[in-house]
């Protein structure tokens, strides 16, 4: 298997930068538009067998050194009693969002061995077939929990943080039992083979950093070393939009901290004293621009990576929907030729 | 005139720590919606009557301590050329945006004393009846350019960037005629009696380090500086969702940086060496919880605000439309107690 990437989760030295795409698996690719005209997004990912084959797709198109299970940050709330679709025009709707202490208490506990078991199949099916490693993945505590108070993506997260400041008691649980949900199915996804775990924070960043500090991240804390507990596959925390606040991030025990294009990487693992190796995090937007412009932001990432205890190449969010295909083959490609060390 | 905003702007000692309220005009006072019952949006933004009245509303319903011109951002545009319309729904829609160099070129220059003789009626409307400060505002070369692009608002703003990354020559035509054209807008308000001026940069935040200081915070520079060679109002810049960069955004000859509530205001201060009057920082979204809440929060940044060169309080970004107004007075009522020194 080639584990460059294990590698650089883990600090180690590698001859080359490796790199995987967020949302790798996904529309910019014929080939998984392809599979979608046949199926819901839904129905995709709880398939084990279409599952698989679009987690392999990039892999074997683009030749990313690692794939990332298909699969979506809100499947593991359905067994907890919500009720989800995906609209194509929408994205996410959760159709009995949590308000209330009442609709709180309804939120059902549940083992995802049982009730996730397609995401253990697929995870099986793919450990025989990879020749990367597979990344398993959960949202963060606070990021789904805004999915579930919101009822699906939002502008201003005004239910969210009416909670959040107006009754902290309730907010607070919702954490606790985001938590719980997140480490079980995680450790799931391990357990099934997964050889690393990223955990989305999408949403932190819309938080001002006296309630991130006090009441968000010592469920990632508790989250994170809880796993760490039980397993030692690295796991690479991805703060969205969180520049500002990454010194105080570094105290969290992931092995690698994701960050989005808003901030230097040098300069972004400076704040984390070094420590930490970091994923990122070229703008998804350079991708439309010419074989020249993605060679030059490549190359000032790439230089500046150097300063990282160790550096996994990667967009600064998901790749977007009308990617030019050719242009994120040229990426790859560039990413590890300008990354080989010489002899 | 109360003109203790003024001072601040300026960074003189005061009794206590002034603040106004971004949108304060708007849809959250019921003697606002009484009038946008008779008229639409852009209706009111052009009537020199009806504008004065909205603007003056906030003022003596909350008691804050300076106006802001009732007015938008996409304003000027107009009378370059651009098809204007405001949507209930989805909000400004531009139906000719600007992308290539033909509808460049197609762009109008043109006299704001003319074109926008109703933003110069409405000031000096506003002089004569008010006894707080008036701020002007304009939006930031980029941030109109975004609109002027996107024609509207955006979630991932790829035709901006396209251009940006794809086009950088056309991309910095934009931004050199914007920002004539803002200049210009500008000087008018300041000739016709403003007493302060904002520049709003909403969408700063989307973009990488290395292309705001290489192709963007130049023509904020060019603005500031010009406006200050031909005038000696109080500038306020607000890049929002830019906590990462103020380092670099302290370079900006602005008298006060608003900020968002992504960053503690002593913080943001110390990343500008002090040497800046701070505006901000409470999400507005606290407004919505209980007054003790309330309390609690502004006390948080009135004492961090304490170790800035000056501090204008503000909320971190425009007040939400359906803030209770009870809480909104509150909020201005408790920012004076609390600030309010002793003899």
């Amino acid at each position: 298997m080639n584990d460059t990437f294990l590698k650089v989760c883990r600090g180690e030295k590698v001859s080359y930068t490796p790199i995987w795409i967020m949302r790798q698996a996904g529309r910019y690719l014929p080939e998984y538009q392809e599979i979608r005209k046949r199926v819901d997004f839904l129905t995709l990912c709880k398939d084990p067998d279409l599952a698989s084959e679009v987690t392999i797709q990039p892999v074997e198109i683009l030749g990313v050194d690692a794939a990332i299970l298909f699969s979506d940050i809100l499947i593991p709330l359905e067994p907890m009693g919500i009720d989800l679709e995906f609209s194509e025009k929408i994205g996410p709707i959760i159709n009995n969002p949590v308000r209330d202490k009442a609709s709180f208490d309804n939120l059902l506990s549940y083992n995802p061995d049982d009730e996730l078991d397609f995401v253990k199949k697929t995870i099986k099916n793919l450990k025989s077939n990879l020749k990367v490693p597979l990344i398993g993945f959960s949202g963060a505590p606070f990021t789904l929990a805004t999915y579930l108070i919101e009822g699906g993506t939002s502008k201003n997260f005004i239910n969210t943080k009416k909670l959040m400041y107006g009754d902290r008691v309730l907010f607070e649980e919702i954490m606790a039992k985001l938590t719980i949900m997140i480490h079980d199915y995680l450790l799931m996804q391990i357990k099934a083979g997964v050889d690393a775990i990223q955990i989305f924070d999408t949403w932190l960043g819309i938080v001002c950093p006296e309630y991130i500090l006090k009441y968000i991240l010592k469920y990632v804390n508790k989250l994170i070393d809880n796993i760490k507990s039980n397993s030692n596959v690295p796991i690479i925390y991805f703060p969205f939009n969180c520049s500002y606040i990454l010194k105080q991030i570094s105290g969290v025990s992931a092995d690698v901290i994701g960050i989005d294009w808003r901030i230097y990487i040098d300069n972004a693992s400076e704040l984390m004293n070094n420590q930490k190796t970091i994923q990122g995090n070229l703008d998804p937007c350079v991708l439309f621009a010419t074989r020249d412009i993605i060679k030059q932001n490549v190359e000032m990432v790439l230089n500046r990576g150097v300063a990282c205890k160790g550096h996994i190449f990667n967009l600064g969010h998901g790749i977007l929907p009308e990617t030019p295909v050719d242009n994120v083959k040229y990426f790859v490609d560039i990413v590890h030729k300008l990354s080989q060390k010489g002899d």
